[in-house]
């Protein structure tokens, strides 16, 4: 067993023991919202977000794209569960502003012996990703609130989420 | 402004004023792990594995599958940002587990007119997602710790995990 899985474990050992109500939480969204972010290990949507838990849906992925399977849960998020307002979060210093796609490509063939044969999707202009996954979102035809999509970029050096208008 | 940005808003301004040296974290996850897991509102994987800002990439969308974009966010995850140790969530009482993928896609039809042209990938057994989300995982020719992919289901009555064999 790792270290990092036995951390894991007593962590979730102690969450468990002061789990109390928690259980009783229904599962759609209480507060009808859903944000979608980036996996940064910095981001802790819960905290900088102010959720609790069974408030809200959070999706994540590297760079926090509206990405098919975002949409996919978007849409789930949506009519299985009720949302009604869509946050896409992406933040200051983000790796995928640090590299291109054919060049990671290239450094992960070196190792592997190939390339990877889909895209990484990075991107080199925060603002204008997270106005495309907007705009990918209010054009979603099953996503029928579009008055209500807003986006941000959270500053990993001083925990603010300033919106991108 | 609706009443839930407002309070995201207010929730993010606090958290900023107590940010502190949060500001000096790294880009690359400390301790080097990934978890893949629901976007479900019960969860709160930095409470439920103990993850502080900084330790770990989260990775989350519905049903916590080893999709195509979760397995695009894994191989940036790794070989750009080192980690080396992958953690697949599922958790009870999942809402991937209460449709089915036609049935959804005509209750969609129902409101928008036509059905969404892509799969929503409802499953029915919690255990055989976790293992074939491992499986994909392990078989992905560029994530190459293999020995070091666990998976779990989170009980949402108790907190608990409790690991997929």
């Amino acid at each position: 067993m790792s270290n990092v899985l036995k951390e894991v474990l007593a962590a979730n050992q102690k969450y468990s023991e002061g789990f109390g109500n928690k259980s009783a939480l229904a599962l759609p969204p209480a507060r009808r919202f859903a944000i979608l972010t980036c996996m940064d290990a910095r981001l802790d949507p819960a905290k900088y977000a102010g959720l609790a838990e069974g408030d809200a849906h959070v999706i994540r992925n590297a760079g926090g794209r509206a990405s098919d399977d975002a949409i996919r849960s978007l849409v789930i998020s949506y009519k299985l569960l009720g949302t009604r307002e869509w946050f896409v979060i992406h933040h200051t210093d983000c790796g995928m502003l640090t590299f291109t796609d054919d060049a990671l490509r290239a450094q992960i063939a070196v190792e592997t012996g190939f390339k990877p044969p889909y895209a990484l999707n990075a991107f080199d202009d925060l603002a204008a990703d997270v106005r495309a996954g907007i705009a990918r979102i209010k054009a979603d035809p099953h996503l029928l609130h579009h008055d209500r999509v807003r986006g941000f970029i959270f500053d990993v050096a001083t925990g603010r989420l300033n919106e991108v208008l």
